[in-house]
């Protein structure tokens, strides 16, 4: 058979939810059986969803997740199915069943573990050993999964040794901003290599912290990209792949034809599977080539935003949620992404004025709210802050007014918006920004206190950026340019700057990705150009603050590294960075 | 040489203090060689402290960290020194060196990693792959570090066979109730298996949810139990072996001399390392054997917390600790370990009362706070409460008074406790119990707001048991009788009880260590003879209550799975276990 027809299927699953997972998988089974699909893989773990985490521990929940997979291999008829799931002997492997016409064909183990950054495979996954190749309809097929694709020497090299001309990888790979340019490249030069065709077929949808963002990919054998799913949202890609195309170019490659010796590997075990009878049989014509959508960089970063607060708000259960709004470009931005998120009629701001919040400030909050067509409460807190201050009178005698004083406010509006998420089952989301939480310019319990946290991986400049994006996607004004163009404020004493405490944002973004991303030390970072004792400032405050992070909301991770479990430092922790 | 004198060194590290942890290693060589020990044993990673997390992933720790290895090695004279420590190459290693007058002898690099649990060196290390023994003064000693010797064929094995007499095994092992036990039953099959004396040298002190619990062991060949560190505090244990035990020992082993085949392994590369010259040269007369004091099982999970309370507290630079006293067991209970821990001119209580506050839990907090000598603030809530409650008048229109209610009440004492803390820099302990945080007992941002939860790992049945214990163990009553005696209740409307939410707690704590603790599902919780409603509702409470735990303060670690890093589940997961 000269052509194949392949279909990625790129779903948003849920973690934990097998019965849900499952009829997602079926439908989309369907789906691509009446648009002729000869072959539909489905990403890493589809059935129990990613990350699992110590559910994996969970002696039922392996079980549960057996019976799912049968259900799936019943289901698979005049299709084969590629599909990602856990499979449990003694040891527990991240694993890839080929499934046709109601058989399991076989299973593939991933070899590479990822257990870095928000990985942790290593804690359940056993390493696979071999390295089996499948025969459909005449067409030899490798199967590996998400992290085994990265490596040049990886099972990729194998079963295209072992004659594959296929390599159909599954993924739930995590997004941050750019990282797709990054997986194009290096899966274009793994096709390349190994003169085989790539699909790479990614997960979609936000799992508390993290974000897959689909944007499943096909390579021909020159590597040339051939598909493309959209991101952000699910799909079904399907794409014809020419077979005698790989045969051409491998008889004419260049090692073949100069008698070049191939380097010789240790190679894990190859076995020959054979997947039951051919799936399909009517000729196809070649499918147009599919083109993807695509976002600028920073649209491409709001899109994330949207579906993760999405995806976390409805995941949870939640329908409405309630955001306090300040007046600032922070509370403004996530009040927008939620807009888009969840819909105008399911998001509430609520003011809560102080003495010290400028009258432009309410005036910003109000018309930010209609802008957005949000409802918007008013609740001020002098009164309950004359009350605190009133119970704590003799306790504070003789004391300063400073910090404690500032932090009741915020304190205050915490608890009203947790008040009114407990009346009214609404989810609190947070407003606090990268640059903030790092440096801990952000109150426990006050304005941290919420149960996601939009824009906690989003530093202060790309808050204005994605403000700035938001008004121009939509060609008018929805955050009130005043409220872009005034300087930040915490508003909690009278003529209060973040300026007092912090360097300005364009100064202190660098410090801190070089800090927090990279892990820079200090002198490094002053030799970027930066003054030393500023330098040295920001890294102490990010050391000290670890304790705030670590009782913070979750927030969708944007970038290479996010706070979370993507960066794990002790609070009880001496070192100082020179 | 006949004996050799062996110095085990239970150290108080600091993570990140890499001068600190220096300098102490440096005063215990002194002391140590004071004492003619011939070699002194400090625990894993004992430099930078244990476990140093992403510290790990900044290029200039690792730099730094060889320079404070370097200032122990010019140290070391007259002595051989075994010192945890990372090495780093192209890749890290978690590393044992071992250093002789001057000179770094060699370095072993640990085999197995553990990755599971509290643990997560697969993120950092790469896997050891050689056994060397080093030779000093004509005595083969094997070295190797923690989880290695959990393994009957891991390095104690292959160093004996190649003729080690004595096995140093340097630990960073954390404490749960009851392992003391489990360890010694290991080491001394350890020790008779492979006809060796095996020393175990761990650390002491707090770090975050972990506590390391010393009490270094040794055995000699025959597994008898020959020195035990004391538990939860400083040691220098030191131990005289008799080396013509062993050999006599291994001459007359039922191996030699029935002549069985001894199974063939595949051994990792052994080498054989000279450390430098003979340390001392002195004959000793053996020294009396060290006895360990002993905790019961209930005082030796006290004395846990005292210790994790002082480290914490202590090692991020406070002094004071500020606690609310509502007159209940769980106040009572942290506050008798704050003094234990800290100094009763140390600790704060602070009285919260409300409209809701029985009159006798507001002379409980009393009668607490004269028996523990510590100084008691007074600031009831209804001022505040009722500001509360006209701001959100409006809002609260025509809606039932219910939890909302309720949780305000909390949240304005945490607010109240948050402010003395930012006023006067004294930490907040929180109060809450194992029992309670794993069903959501407790209201986020309210009783939970706090920088350390000292009983978050204790189930209410052993609050109790603490309690009885404090008294008895002092011989008069510290915590109130009374307070030991009343119904539980949160007090946050009338005539709240505990039982009206929840089982009693002694059904309901089996119920929690069953799924929580051993991940036994639904069913088989029913099976142990519980209620399957009841049981069916708690893991519910459980799963649904993620968000909040993942908000709180780290606490101390006493059982075998406590929550934090040691039971990693996702927020948004909709398994449901039947």
């Amino acid at each position: 058979m000269r052509y194949l027809r392949l279909g990625m299927v790129q779903i948003n699953c849920t973690v934990g939810d097998l019965e849900g997972n499952t009829t997602r998988i079926k439908q989309f089974i369907d789906e691509a059986r009446n648009l002729q699909v000869d072959v539909v893989a489905f990403p890493e773990l589809a059935i129990t969803g990613y990350p699992p985490e110590d559910l994996l521990l969970k002696p039922q929940f392996i079980k549960d997740c057996h019976t799912y997979l049968e259900e799936i291999v019943s289901y698979s008829h005049d299709i084969a199915v590629v599909v990602g799931l856990i499979d449990a002997g003694k040891n527990l492997y991240n694993a890839a069943a080929v499934i046709c016409n109601g058989k399991l064909a076989g299973i593939y183990h991933k070899m590479y573990l990822p257990n870095y950054g928000v990985f942790d495979e290593y804690r359940y996954f056993q390493v696979g050993t071999e390295c089996p190749v499948f025969c459909i309809n005449g067409i030899i097929m490798g199967i590996n999964i998400c992290e085994d694709i990265w490596y040049p020497d990886g099972p990729a090299a194998f079963q295209a040794q072992a004659g594959a001309g296929i390599i159909i990888n599954i993924n739930a790979s995590p997004y941050h901003a750019g990282k797709q340019d990054f997986r194009k490249r290096m899966l274009a030069t793994r096709a390349l290599d190994n003169e085989v065709i790539v699909c790479y077929v990614n997960m979609v949808g936000g799992q508390d912290e993290l974000i897959f963002d689909g944007g499943s990919l096909a390579f021909d054998e020159r590597g040339e990209l051939i598909a493309e799913g959209k991101q952000f949202e699910e799909d079904l890609v399907v794409v014809d792949v020419d077979m005698e195309k790989v045969l051409h170019s491998r008889l004419h490659s260049p090692m073949h034809r100069r008698g070049m010796p191939v380097p010789q590997r240790v190679s894990p075990p190859v076995s020959y599977i054979m997947v039951s009878e051919a799936v399909s049989t009517t000729p196809k014509r070649p499918l147009p080539l599919r083109k993807a959508q695509s976002y600028d960089s920073i649209g491409e970063v709001y899109a994330a935003l949207v579906l993760g607060t999405h995806d976390y708000v409805h995941k949870n259960r939640f329908e409405k949620v309630v955001i306090g709004l300040s007046g600032g470009i922070d509370s403004s931005l996530v009040a927008a992404i939620a807009v888009d998120a969840l819909g105008a009629e399911n998001v509430i701001g609520v003011a809560m004025p102080s003495q010290y919040s400028s009258p432009g400030s309410k005036a910003d909050a109000d018309v930010l709210a209609h802008n957005l067509g949000i409802r918007l409460l008013i609740l001020p807190i002098q009164g309950v802050f004359k009350s605190y201050l009133n119970t704590l009178a003799d306790a504070f005698q003789d004391t300063q007014t400073g910090v404690a004083e500032e932090n009741i406010q915020a304190r205050i509006r915490g608890n009203l918006l947790m008040a009114l998420s407990n009346k009214f089952g609404w989810l609190v989301l947070t407003t606090g920004n990268k640059s903030e939480i790092a440096v801990g310019y952000a109150t426990l319990y006050g304005d941290m206190a919420g149960g996601f946290a939009v824009i906690k991986d989003v530093p202060k400049t790309l808050v204005y950026q994605l403000s700035r994006h938001k008004n121009s996607s939509v060609g008018k004004e929805i955050i009130p340019r005043v409220v872009i163009d005034k300087e930040p404020s915490a508003e909690l004493r009278p003529d209060q700057r973040d300026t007092d405490s912090l360097p300005p944002y364009d100064i202190l973004d660098p410090i801190l990705e070089a800090y927090v991303e990279r892990d820079n030390s200090m002198q490094y970072i002053a030799d970027m150009g930066f003054e030393r004792v500023i330098v040295e400032k920001m890294i102490e405050m990010v050391d000290r603050n670890e304790y705030k992070r670590r009782q913070s909301a979750p927030g969708i991770k944007i970038t290479p590294r996010a706070f979370g479990k993507d960066r794990r430092l002790p609070i009880t922790n001496r070192y100082k960075s020179l």
